[in-house]
């Protein structure tokens, strides 16, 4: 078995214990980034939910068609899937599969069929009835994130990729703070750093990267557009690129000359809660308490309720991800968690700002993968 | 109101007559695209599905959060679209909202609410419990692609962003041409393809460019890689630029130095399909139609079964929208209908080609946007 080969069946096997825990006789992964996770096929997917994956504990079965076949073959040439391109819906393929095939259920009780309720409501309606008809009585189980929370926790290979990507980032930065200039537009520092990020190492970008200055800033996820950047303003450059498949993420706010008293008070106190929250950060600590403790510091600033948005959110295959630093996870964070820490400061008509890293969650403590400084950057 | 806000008003007119004949009392959006069309906000919304709008005969209500709010604020200032921030669940909200407000019901049977089964089986199941709570008597109606089909008929400004959008994708060809040569990788063609668009009017990329050459070609969804391009060659590049919103979409297959008969043989069966499938496409021939027409022409050329996917599919925010030009559409195109006309031929292991334009349904045949030659390009 190749390499890849041998971590896809590392990775089948902890779906497939899951599975036997819920007491699933099979699963349907329907998720491209899923599948690529488990498969982890490279450069054969791209953003398209074109492929469907039924996993039991005997068989890897990737339905997908004719566009992707012959790739897919490719790929799975020295790896535990097989490869189906029969013209037919995803879930007819589905419940003939498992009406035909003599697949070796996971549990005793060959019963239940799992899939991730994350697929459209019409598909679910074709599942019913072709399940209907092809297998009345093995149940539908709805699961949620069943894989996206095994995708959680990183493997050592996915931290070489979340590396690689972030250092592509890293260098991107230096690259921009050297080409800044007031009276350039967002637009044109957009283009530059994209353009940087593609031709040194990134496949692609992790999104559309984001510069906004002045009272643009305060607008989290702005547009970048013609206003030109002046002087004694802030600039807010959120960007990542995407490297053997894995995104990164960060965001740097920049100061156009010698920035005013309220600006560095405030910048003084986001650094502040940035690096709080990277210093408590360990296997243990809920998401909540990770953005409860950001919102504390901002607020002893002068900053509460000027953040509005969850502290950060797990990177991988997708730029968001699980776990998320957040209210609404109480759940405790886990060693190979890999996690954004984002606190921002957003005042209406007025500025905004945000310090972003990204890094991974160890036996006692945080490894930030981000390189790039966090003292202030005084174009 | 602005010139944005009447083409919104036209646009929810068309939805709300379409409610009526359906007897929905009202109309939740969750598709982030199908929003952008209906409200015509402009440099809002990014491709995250954060956003759900609720229609009614006299209320158009968008929920969003806080990281899009303000923008949203400032586009519906001349518009008839309202916008709410709470933070609760869009399903919550829709639920809350409709229970409390006084809206005016589209029909006089005030019973049926409309979503859309594209949206996840999770938010459905939160729906039906957001509803039993708060509304009872409310029947939740699954309905499929409403909007989409609204849009599949383009009005006249989108018509200018589409045309927009096509003619950067033509200078690109052009420059392209003028750079390609053998001993390039793929990878170092898509780069320049794409920089090119992005530096020359374009917002973004429409979707990851295909550089596909030699045996790569006959992956139809191909990722651009570290192979060289040589001399004897065909390569396939399929691309298309965002501008304004909307997107091209464009695959021009050229020729690395003088081919042989054989490509020559394939790329005159290739236009063939192109052309006659061009010049049949007008309003009442259904989507099935064109493309037997295209698998007929390129099986009279002896290239019967060798193109694998559909013939073509609609344009417009999204790069695939309807209708498509597939033996599944039985349905008559109609006149404003945008679509791509791409046949392909592909032989594993030798070589791929596809010739693809994109034009209009206008009242008595079809308008093509792309302005690249037909002609074999020869490099």
């Amino acid at each position: 078995m190749s390499k890849n080969a041998t971590v896809s069946e590392k990775r089948f096997n902890r779906l497939v214990a899951t599975m036997q825990a819920e007491k699933l006789t099979a699963f349907l992964a329907r998720d491209t980034s899923d599948i690529t996770w488990l498969t982890a096929f490279e450069g054969v997917f791209d953003d398209e939910q074109a492929h469907a994956l039924l996993v039991s504990a005997s068989d890897y079965c990737l339905h997908t068609d004719s566009r992707y076949a012959s790739a897919c073959r490719a790929a799975a040439q020295s790896s535990p899937v097989t490869v189906d391109d029969r013209r037919v819906s995803h879930a007819w393929w589905a419940a003939d599969y498992l009406s035909h095939a003599d697949i070796q259920p996971t549990t005793e009780e060959h019963v239940a069929f799992g899939i991730d309720d994350g697929i459209t409501l019409a598909e679910y309606r074709v599942l019913v009835t072709a399940f209907a008809g092809e297998l009345p009585d093995l149940q539908i189980v709805e699961t949620h994130d069943v894989i996206k929370r095994l995708r959680a926790v990183k493997d050592a290979g996915e931290v070489v990729r979340l590396r690689a990507a972030q250092a592509i980032t890293d260098v991107a930065f230096t690259h921009i703070v050297s080409f800044i200039k007031p009276g350039m537009t967002e637009r044109a520092v957009q283009l530059e750093l994209e353009d940087f990020m593609r031709r040194h190492g990134a496949q692609d970008l992790a999104f559309s990267s984001i510069v906004a200055s002045g009272a643009n800033g305060a607008n989290p996820h702005a547009t970048p557009g013609e206003d030109k950047l002046e002087a004694g303003q802030c600039v807010v450059m959120d960007f990542g690129a995407r490297a053997c498949g894995y995104c990164s993420d960060m965001t740097r706010t920049v100061f156009m000359g010698e920035p005013d008293a309220h600006l560095v008070q405030a910048y003084r106190t986001l650094r502040e809660a940035n690096e709080q929250v990277e210093a408590m950060l360990k296997p243990g600590v809920t998401g909540a308490e990770a953005h409860a403790l950001a919102e504390a510091v901002l607020a002893a600033g002068g900053y509460g309720g000027k953040m509005g948005h969850g502290l950060g959110h797990g990177v991988g295959i997708d730029i968001h991800e699980e776990p998320v630093l957040s209210p609404r996870n109480t759940a405790v964070l886990e060693t190979g968690n890999v996690v954004t820490v984002e606190p921002g400061i957003y005042l209406e008509g007025d500025f905004g700002m945000r310090l972003e890293d990204f890094g991974i969650i160890t036996e006692d403590g945080f490894e930030v993968f981000t390189r790039s400084t966090h003292e202030m950057v005084i174009i």
